[in-house]
């Protein structure tokens, strides 16, 4: 199996998007695989957390819409029954827009898209109504979806909108609000550089280097590790995260910023961010679905990448965001929070990252922005989650998807000019 | 603490229901315990699932309401916008009203007998109006709390209605709806007597026993067991259970049968506990919170003990009961199963059983009948949680609690005399 992905990262890479080795998504639709049907399911169909196979291509198909399944997880509570309902006018047009795929000569359709880009729920906002829907293999309307690093955008969010309240003054250190980070290279970053992710860290990533210290924090974040030795929860192990050159100079993304930013808005507020997003952002909303948080052993949700939730409950925060923190009549985060998230980052530390391969981008309160011509900007997470925010179109995109790429850099060349072209066409209507 | 739970039990067997050893309940409220509050919590206030300590008291009294956080959980969906709403005339009479707790000479009022049973929640409906609610601890209105097995109870009804539907035939044997159970001791074992815990088992349910199958039990069903020997799921142990003695004869209440009949259940309709108890009971009823189920490593839940649910959803089932299957105008289950239930099960078997102490009693399609002059029956969960029907009263009670002693030997004294006492208040309004 390894090697079958090896192959079709090698195809991917060179543009064969239909890669041969890997199931495509049809062929690996979790439901026609027959993933946990049956009482009980047959050996081979059984996805499991026990050896980690359930966040494994083809079964994490199953899983991402099953987190809670196979970890403790707490819950982000919705509106109860004063829930929002989006009015639709959907567009049947929009399956057959077509747009060419970054590096690459040949022309997709948009419904092709979705196959490539092994999409799981797709939806299309324009102007605040649904004008596409699509749900595929184990997603459905009533379901929910992990969020990956989208979960990021919330807690950053909720920082930034902690900074616009003053209740974080962004210039000071992580160490003035906790106390535990002295040492550690979070304690002279300040709230902002937290927030932007310009902190330097002596911390990789890579998650395919068995060295690479994302590896240390996954295991002091697992509720079921029983090693002696080592932080045993998410904040034991931000404070042995060592500085690496200098803070605010470049872009670097890194999930612990995201994690000691949910420390500090937790802190200062007394809530953890599982309830501070439900209060402030998901109840208010009306949200429908009650979402949730992935949570170590101590409790902690993660903060970087733990939360699940319903898509249109998705489309409602990012029409909310696109519309400045208005919705359903109600100012739900303030105008010049979102302002500031639209005007984006800092481009030339972002430029000077691993990431200058989106030329131009920029991150700011843990939103990517694209500085496009429409002024686009989006929350992402892996295996190509989205919330796609196209201010100049009037356009929100929520898609949750399975891709057996991790790296949005694999997903991004069939996903960002198919974006644009749905862009460009709802400015015509 | 060991000693000090032995302690108490001497204490409380001999009538002394104050007991000085262990924590009384404002002592142990979680909330004044600090028990996971903090960012993070002290060492000492953080419960874990590691070493298994959540589901060790005063631990326990948090962790009852917060089940997901320490295990892997499926949802059983509520009604979305739909919810019922009680209507409410509270009758602040009710804590003073005085009874006498069994093997007793002292009275008791109601208001005392909820920190003698570590009431987390307490709630009372007379005509199918509250009349009595409290919450304490950890417990809030819009919170869950474990059901215990007061889960045995949904799965038992859900078997009866299959039954009455005909889906079911109460004559047939466990081995003619599940093919995997030959040779077992449930494989000629009738519906029937699975519904009403009639099985001869080799099976032992003593936690003080250190080789009682239950701890076999317990390991299949642990989702991160790792052990190459043995039943890696439910279902699997399930296959394992010997025939001991005669089925039909001696009531035993054992989980195991519970379980088995959830795999019945599950077989004939291709519906999980939890999506069979969705669809044709939390929905129909208007229940307002998700449930949850705790589930095994193949995803099967536990069928005979892993439900949590909210507290005036839990009322909403019992009224329905006691109004013979109706509620808010809709036939929910049939007439026809609810008197079966309500006219009990085999006296005599049950006079043969360990519980014989609950004199009179019987158990029918997996719920207690006290066959009290009211015709009182009963859904019961250990550490005191309970579901209690009085027709004559017209009356419902819902209580949950952590109690120190998980057998409701130990609990009945101060609580079953104490809703006869209300029961007969009510019939005199």
């Amino acid at each position: 199996m390894q090697k079958l992905i090896l192959t079709s990262l090698v195809l991917i890479s060179t543009g064969i998007l239909r890669a041969q080795a890997v199931l495509d998504a049809d062929a690996s639709d979790p439901v026609k695989m027959g993933w946990m049907q049956g009482f009980p399911p047959p050996s081979g169909k059984i996805v499991s957390a026990i050896d980690g196979s359930f966040f494994k291509f083809p079964a994490l198909r199953y899983s991402v819409c099953h987190m809670r399944e196979f970890m403790p997880t707490t819950v982000v509570k919705a509106s109860g029954e004063k829930g929002y309902h989006f009015k639709s006018r959907l567009d049947e047009n929009i399956d057959n827009l077509v747009f060419t795929p970054h590096n690459s000569e040949k022309s997709m359709t948009w419904r092709e898209s979705l196959a490539a880009n092994y999409t799981d729920g797709m939806l299309v906002l324009h102007k605040g109504k649904i004008v596409y829907e699509r749900y595929f293999g184990e997603l459905r309307p009533d379901g929910l979806h992990a969020a990956m690093s989208v979960s990021k955008t919330f807690t950053g969010t909720l920082g930034g909108l902690l900074v616009a309240e003053g209740v974080l003054d962004e210039n000071r250190r992580g160490a003035d609000y906790v106390p535990e980070l002295e040492g550690s290279a979070f304690g002279d970053a300040t709230v902002r550089q937290i927030l932007d992710m310009t902190t330097g860290l002596k911390y990789s990533e890579d998650y395919s280097d068995p060295k690479a210290e994302i590896w240390a924090f996954s295991a002091a974040g697992n509720p079921f590790s029983k090693t002696e030795e080592g932080p045993s929860n998410y904040y034991d192990y931000l404070k042995t995260v060592q500085k690496e050159g200098e803070h605010g100079e470049v872009f670097g993304y890194k999930t612990v910023n995201t994690d000691v930013m949910g420390w500090i808005v937790s802190k200062v507020t007394g809530k953890s961010i599982p309830d501070l997003l439900s209060g402030r952002i998901w109840k208010p909303l009306g949200a429908h679905f009650d979402g949730y948080f992935q949570i170590d052993g101590a409790g902690i949700a993660f903060a970087g990448g733990g939360f699940s939730a319903n898509m249109r409950d998705m489309a409602m925060f990012g029409e909310m965001v696109r519309k400045k923190g208005k919705f359903n009549k109600k100012q739900i985060l303030p105008e010049s929070l979102i302002e500031d998230i639209m005007n984006g980052g800092d481009r030339e530390a972002f430029g000077k990252s691993a990431y200058s391969s989106l030329k131009g981008w920029s991150y700011r309160n843990m939103w990517w922005h694209t500085h496009n011509e429409h002024g686009a900007f989006a929350a992402r997470g892996v295996h190509g989650q989205t919330i796609y925010i196209d201010p100049a179109a009037e356009m929100v995109i929520v898609r949750f998807s399975s891709h057996p790429e991790a790296k949005n850099s694999k997903i991004d060349p069939t996903s960002l000019p198919a974006y644009h072209a749905v862009a460009k066409y709802l400015l015509t209507k």
